[in-house]
């Protein structure tokens, strides 16, 4: 039923191009949300839409929306998703790669003069990442009414307190007017492409995963208030070193989530003053908790919380935990997982079905509007890494997936009209 | 022996005379060396010496010696040193207690118009702490022939790189002609009163603490490499997460230090990318050993560098590790540990011998010259912070030991004279 198909070479040049901003000497990228780099490559991106004649939006949140026109524009958009923010030592393909496959189904539509059914926009989602200011996935948290706009841009840079996500959106002039929401701002569905971030596919050697659905993800922030002391004169009896609890709390989250076979990571830890002759009087650090089934999450959480709870108290340090996210476990739209389905057996490419033990802007669009993921491998499973690695045919198989996926739900949509 | 006694009202009032250059609103100082304060302090430090009579020396270090002229001034001064700079959050009595010891004995010789056998000096001790330019001791390192003038020279400003000690020093004012040697401008002795910076005395309520020496210390700066990964994918077997590998060498620190019965601390701590969702590939840590006996010292560090290989090879890691610091665990001169404790008895004072956890300009004197020093009580044992504290009762006392402990001293010059 695909007719045409989407131009490998033409992807790749280009996806390496637009990282020319935020390329690190290690291959990898820094293009955390925001920075300069950031605001460049939306620069681009915007170009990019307009040499396609797209109408162009940017939401409250800096979400760009490019828009090509169809034959029924009262429809909304069939949105075609991802982000080009990065980690600060990230690679070239998580995220980007999605992002640069809505662009390369558009050229291809353009070049091909196919119009669409309904406008079919690609869409850059701000702060995906959430590694800068850490609320990850925040700008369709917003616009799927999960999160509100003011929670939003209260976030906190994570490594320079008082910069606040909603007054630097403002400071590179991406803080938009059309409303971060799926009420004002509406999609008809949305489809992504990504790095599976994972080795399921490279070891079976399979060209794509049709994703089932999202693992239940939970994020804490934890405080540790111990007492500072000079490192040559205070006694290791009676000493409340926050530093010391935090680590003893780092490999309790280690060892609880193996227990439970869900995984648990500590990411971010500031312990102060930060002077070699004195110990620390207060720590702060994250923990990232996640599992396949939302209860198993909560059994491994609840026991976790307990553990450390237990920690402070056997130390004698006050102990504050903060909840920041709580991600359920949740399902794919069948319709969507059918059209990527229908096009990867058109297009002969082998497939299996997988969940994604990581949040992506589809969990959030998933709960507003029909959704599905395509993942394509990536070398070793490697991930928010310069060593993050995608093959050109890799990302081809997946945007011709996708091309084949959209036009069969877009077609879906005028039947649906008629 | 002692025929008069120190001014108590006199010693308190000018230190807090002094403290007006880098007072800060919350009580503390910040008079980090060779600022406008430390500037400031200096001048009036010189004027308090004219007007006793002295002769200034100032030497290559911008060390500070008032001199009080005795019978017989071809014989080395008796010195009583310690160091007017502090913390940038800092407090009013760590050094700055000492060099007003010294001041105030030389009020008290001169209102007795009390005539020494030996020249007695003060000395401010330039940059003791540290906490500007990251060498402590540096000056008293350099007088002793343990740190190199080109060294001490080229330390840098840690918070703005491209400025260097021997600049600053010459920009102020304050590199003197005097070489910082203790062959060409020689000591007698040196003594010291020092804030105990710890909780025995205070414990203990004892009046004063006889230093028996100073702990052997020992800094490392361990460096982790693990490997990045995303925390949603990366199965927990086979992670290479540096903050957990360090988090597990950061109890192995305590629990060695414990079995040794010595002092270990991790009090910097430095994971990348500090990324909430992001496995630390990286971590560099500091870690500072203290013990009593260096060969203590050195059996606790072995066994804890053995500990931490191991930790390394367990978790698959790669490990540096480099030496810092070597302090070795020195004892103070006997002679003059005697004066002090024959004064604190002729005085009445109860006091223990301890041994400090710190350096002190004392420790490089005492590689050259009889050395020895005394610890008064302070408040919870509170130092480096604004909430330092030690009593007028326990300024007064230590300057009244140490006045007979000088006097006892100079005696025994004279009779070695004779």
């Amino acid at each position: 039923m695909t007719t045409f198909r989407v131009n490998s070479t033409r992807i790749w040049d280009t996806l390496h191009e637009s990282c020319q901003w935020g390329a690190t000497p290690d291959g990898g990228m820094n293009r955390v949300t925001l920075n300069d780099d950031d605001k460049r490559v939306r620069e681009w991106f915007i170009l990019e839409g307009k040499k396609l004649g797209c109408q162009i939006k940017i939401d409250q949140m800096g979400t760009i929306f490019l828009i090509r026109a169809g034959e029924d524009n009262s429809i909304a958009p069939i949105a075609i998703g991802s982000h080009l923010d990065t980690q600060p030592s990230g690679g070239r393909y998580d995220g980007i790669v999605g992002v640069h496959t809505g662009l390369e189904i558009l050229r291809t539509f353009h070049e091909n003069n196919y119009v669409t059914y309904a406008p079919i926009c690609v869409v850059n989602w701000t702060n995906e990442e959430g590694a800068r200011f850490p609320k990850t996935m925040v700008s369709s948290g917003v616009w799927s009414g999960q999160i509100s706009l003011e929670d939003a841009y209260n976030v906190e840079d994570i490594n320079n307190p008082g910069l606040f996500f909603g007054k630097e959106l403002e400071k590179i002039g991406y803080k938009g007017e059309v409303p971060a929401s799926y009420k004002d701002n509406p999609l008809s569905a949305h489809f992504e492409v990504h790095i599976e971030q994972g080795t399921r596919l490279e070891t079976a050697g399979l060209d794509i995963g049709i994703v089932s659905g999202v693992k239940g993800i939970r994020w804490f922030e934890i405080e540790i208030f111990g007492t500072e002391g000079h490192t040559g004169t205070t006694p290791m009896e009676g000493r409340k070193d926050a530093l010391a609890a935090s680590s003893e709390m780092i490999l309790c989250v280690e060892e609880t989530a193996k227990k439970h076979g869900g995984l648990g990571t500590v990411g971010v830890i500031h312990p102060l003053p930060q002077s070699p002759n004195t110990i620390p009087g207060y720590s702060k650090f994250s923990v990232d908790c996640r599992h396949d089934s939302n209860a198993d999450l909560v059994r491994y959480t609840e026991e976790l919380l307990e553990n450390l709870e237990a920690i402070s108290r056997k130390r004698q340090v006050k102990y504050t935990i903060k909840e920041t996210w709580h991600f359920k476990q949740l399902e794919f739209d069948s319709d969507c997982k059918a059209a990527i389905q229908e096009s990867a057996e058109e297009n002969g490419l082998t497939f299996t079905s997988l969940y994604s033990g990581i949040g992506h802007d589809s969990c959030y669009t998933a709960t507003r509007v029909p959704t599905a993921m395509i993942f394509i491998p990536c070398k070793n499973g490697i991930s928010h890494s310069p060593k993050e690695y995608s093959s050109p045919k890799a990302v081809a198989d997946g945007a011709q997936a996708m091309l084949g996926a959209v036009i069969r739900y877009d077609q879906r949509l005028r039947e649906l009209g008629k």
